[in-house]
């Protein structure tokens, strides 16, 4: 276990001073296995419900190797609780869930010194095509919490269209506090066709730091798009630290919206599920590409931070708590019962392995939904033509399935 | 939530009452996952270092509709601990991980009125061909503590001679409590060549009031050899309730040793975890052969379990606690951002799916492991020639990989 | 080139001596390709229709290895013919058909010195329920012409039911040749539950001198079958040739009625063809259990034969003319244009390739049809409940599909 | 069968008109599986050593539809056939090879009024960096012959570089006949990065009335090449007719040199060998285009090509010989024995179909050669660095597989 000094400092000094720094993983995704989070809404009143089941999954990050613990308010915003939260039992305030969020990522962080993150993430607000104001305000709610609980810096995540997430940064900007930026775009670009380089000098020049991508694709494409972003920087001559939170699912056959259009999405997608190797490589090539600020989104369980932790290990100079129970490349498995088992204990054979998915009547890839009648109606969407969630609907509902 | 008068009858009450009764699932995998469990050693000091895990874990069974609670008392005889317990900082002793399992189970239960089996599992002793009097022992050691703490049932499981689980549930039927034994074999029978039939005559002769298999395959082979025991009861005409806990991995392609010779176990299990659309298939098959003692085991989470409980809804007149986070069927996503997703909110597309692996260079199947070289040295363990670890050991390294 | 005097020999005297000899490949599916036989009816009116196609294909078997040449005579029974051969422009007799055939087989088998081989296959007759004496009416008409034509030995082949096949035996027995025959079945046994190793015994009895399958399965499958029928006639002190000739399709998920069943017949089955280097293990395995008439049916081109008479040179002592044109295990692509492809002109490179289907959004396996709702008409055909074609056609359209 | 009148214009004449014109299938492919062609060398000297063999496979290609019969010419440069036609018991002259070919395709066109087209393909000479002299020499050999046969026009096919493509049209225009020109490319275009736009464009200046791709990638691949080159020609003004004669197999995988690179290439492509219903897809596809010279490559047997042909019959007005031997969409299985398989008479079962593989041990994609250790050969190869093949030999033979 590292002395608490070495975290002390801020995320803009580690990654200025070179450092790595270790992400957590997804909350959502995480908590609806565990029982309590809704699919659908997937919005975070746990956190005032079930406090005890939020602290655990931070602890679980936190001894896996994160450096970072975000607040668990993924869509928290005022305008999504309301539009969603009627299936709660007892009505609970966006300001409860928010302040709830902080004190539970607080209390986990301090048992290891990490930073804490206050998060905001797109609204329905702008879905609906409400103004700049109305949008902004629903950040600015949010920020009062962040500031009252004196988060360590904020990151404005889970973006599809670049011009949100700018005005998300520029509320955030006005603390004072570090901003990261992520959009959960893939190499395409933004869903109004903003390409990724594009979109990483809007969100610098609106005042973010840290910029990059989380969710919707797989570590491989993820990478790809902060690529892109990176090269955008240089073009404009701009600087900012990278950061790369992916799906912890592969997702090599979805479209331009990710995950979620895959016919698998949410429900089925347990085949996709990343092994630990996988993330290994996802981690060294994060590295090797200069991205400092590493660590996962939807799918990711505290083992896939941990596999991150390990990777890097040999730069970082530590392992993580975590790795107490956790060998090498397998290494532990020296100590299996049955010596085929004992063999399995070394990179190569975890490096090299194919895994097989166990189901011969299924496929390897799919194709992502909404190809054949939901076309006009994505498009529509994404050129706001349909402005409102009931408008949307109607035309929805035209159509066949 | 039901009242709690609903939950106060023992486990034989309950089954003679034709009720169902839904067990947990893996703590030793989930576990692993969340940092807290060596893969290899597979051993529970978790009780006792990170009591908090465990507690979570168990209350989200709970709140998934587990009416059994098994203490996490896994590979917890004192030869198996002793034997792995190297690498644990500071040495725990088999008494106080066996009683710290108790407590935290039972604190547990008590939230939710559930029932607290203490369980034993093969041992290192019997594997090194000790007698019958010194495996025994190691079992009898466990039983103390379950009697002290006043456990409500006791359960043998995770067995692959049944020559070692009849001692086991001689050891503990003299407890005077109800006893369960579940055997981790397939249609093949037991390592000695005892098909399941023969092995559940045996079990209930030897005093288990609830016989049954755990680990190892999938539910659909799981369910194949409980067929099989139940088979060999009726024509011994014996009586005694069915019990299955699978593993939440297809396993299509395992051989009689079941997943543990799959090249992918344990680091590289991730494509064939099971969906919650596949146990609700497995909840009614079970239920259907006539089952009704229905949990999991290795893989399972919580919402596998959640899956069991929505499954066998009709049947039992409740939903379980964690079901405020789900709909049926995916019926959530009716309340999802995007049309197309909220077009998945029905049964028959969930039912149909299969899901894609997204992963198009990796086979569908794998072959077990030992096909090849290690094929002589399994044969000699089998067959007890080889007679301890170390001769094991060094036949093994004779051979190369 | 061997000298002529090598083939003089029949085929008993050959096997006698304990020689391999080589089978041809499947005309229907070839010829199907090729645009001359119809699928569906699968008659063989190109005989008399396209002699010069069917007359290329026999050349082709001969070059590749084949020392029997059968006639291209599969459903070429009188009541088959008139039942299907009205889409036939011009109609054409039984009789044609079989003397056409016996004329080709005969000329090309006189360019390499094979032997000629006469084939009777199942009837509509017997299907249809006509009794034993029509049946072996219709055998009886093909042999007529096998006689005048003077074909070298007998062929039975292709027989669901193990009753029409002893007829058919029983009847070519007449004749004075040699009487081979082979049943489309899997282990599992005839449409009527005989199992495969009773089904050689009953063959044997009614005069068969060599015994074994064809068609229907894939050559794993199909050896498994012979085996099955090898250890009935040890079991029964019999004494017989054995023959294997399976499909070059891989069928590991097909049911009992075999690749019909499978919704990919007839038209969907290219992924499942075997390559050469399959067709080689095929070769092997064969010869490993003691079958001395290696060859193949459906999916059985040229290449396919050359490569049992390639794995076999060792044994054999010569290799097949069609070699010229090839090397072993892909020596030939040391004269590649492109380095990369030179490397692969070794054994074990082809020999542990894993091909792809570069079809990624399909499945491994496929469930056989009618598991569902075509399984009472099968039941019903199988017990001969329907006895006639039309009774079925009703029963099957009240079903819906 | 179509009055002969109806095929007397020549190839312009008919593209002029609006007609659709079906090429004819892959050769050397086909010919290999039947035992006349040697893969690697892939030279085609069994125009004089088995002309029946190759006047069969014309006939085939005939009655399935083709209007054009290429002569069997591929890799007939004297360069060519030098270099590799040692492995020929008798030495025979690129001469003799060439007229051999001319009058088989000949004899067979006039049983039907097909084109005959003679075709040249990329050189030895310039892969060995021969100057544009001795390249075109080896062209001009060739044209001498295709002009003393009198062929209806000219192919250039299976270029990598459009330098040699050029070259090659340069000569064949002298002859005054009409020159068509395709390209072995994908979308990334030549081997030296010229995009297929800029092919299309040069190949049209130089001469060719008719352009676009054949071999080494799958239909879908290659009918995006020709729209990337019909894009290309409208840009620059140009016009021309648009070929396409892809690979028959399912190449997703492969890389920018095609299907060469794939590890399954030459011996392990079966899986990937498309169904007749894929190449009905196709076809409509290239149609829709606008694509009018539809044909095949390396895979394509006659079935395929009927499948072109039935496809189009709509637009055709009608249907080819060989579709006496096939139903539309398989109707033909109405006539099946077994009413199951009867029930797959009908377009939306073969439609929707997705075949299985039967090779669950085999992954659906694969990686290219050359990824690794082979790359550095490559790039040299393409940079033309290595001049000749020894020294690429030499410096292969330096990198270990």
């Amino acid at each position: 276990r590292l002395p608490s000094s070495c975290f002390l400092q801020g995320i803009l000094e580690r990654l200025d001073a070179g450092e790595i720094v270790i992400g957590d993983g997804g909350f959502v995704f995480a908590l609806e296995k565990r029982g309590y989070v809704k699919a659908g809404p997937w919005t975070p009143e746990a956190t005032v419900e079930h406090p005890e089941a939020v602290r655990q999954l931070h602890r679980e990050f936190l001894r896996a190797g994160s450096n970072v613990l975000q607040t668990f308010t993924f869509y928290a915003s005022e305008d999504k609780l309301e539009n969603r939260g009627n299936y709660v039992a007892e009505k609970i305030s966006c300001h409860k869930v928010n302040e709830a969020a902080c004190d539970i990522a607080r209390e986990v962080a301090n048992e290891g010194d990490a930073l804490v993150a206050g998060g905001v993430s797109q609204t329905p607000s702008y879905l609906s095509c409400k103004d700049k104001t109305e949008v902004k305000a629903a950040f600015q709610k949010q920020l009062e919490v962040f500031m009252k609980k004196n988060v360590d810096f904020l990151i404005a995540e889970y973006f599809e269209h670049v011009e949100e997430a700018v005005w998300a940064v520029e509320v955030l900007k006005e603390s004072g506090k570090p901003v990261a930026a992520t959009m959960c775009i893939g190499p395409e670009g933004d869903m109004h066709g903003v390409p990724p380089g594009q979109c990483a000098v809007q969100l610098v020049k609106a005042g973010a730091s840290i910029v990059g991508v989380n969710c919707h694709f797989d570590p491989e494409t993820s990478i790809e798009t902060v690529r892109l972003m990176k090269e955008g920087l240089q073009a404009a001559k701009l600087k900012a630290h990278l950061m790369c939170q992916p799906l912890a699912f592969h997702t090599p056959d979805c479209g331009k919206q990710g995950f979620i259009d895959l016919p698998e999405f949410p429900f089925g997608l347990e085949p996709r599920i990343a092994t630990r190797w996988d993330i290994q490589k996802y981690a060294r090539k994060a590295y090797d590409l200069g991205i400092r600020f590493i660590g996962g989104c939807c799918g990711f369980e505290p083992y896939h931070i941990r596999a991150i932790a390990e990777e890097l290990a040999p730069e970082r100079g530590f392992l993580p708590e975590a790795s107490e129970k956790h060998g090498s490349w397998g290494d532990n498995l020296s100590m299996h019962t049955k010596p085929w088992v004992r063999a399995r204990a070394r990179k190569e054979y975890w490096e090299n392995l194919k895994p097989a998915s166990g189901r011969p009547y299924c496929p390897c890839m799919s194709k992502p939904d909404g190809w054949g009648v939901t076309k006009g109606a994505k498009e529509l969407m994404q050129q706001k033509e349909a402005t409102t969630e009931q408008q949307l609907k109607e035309l929805f509902q035209k159509k066949k399935f």
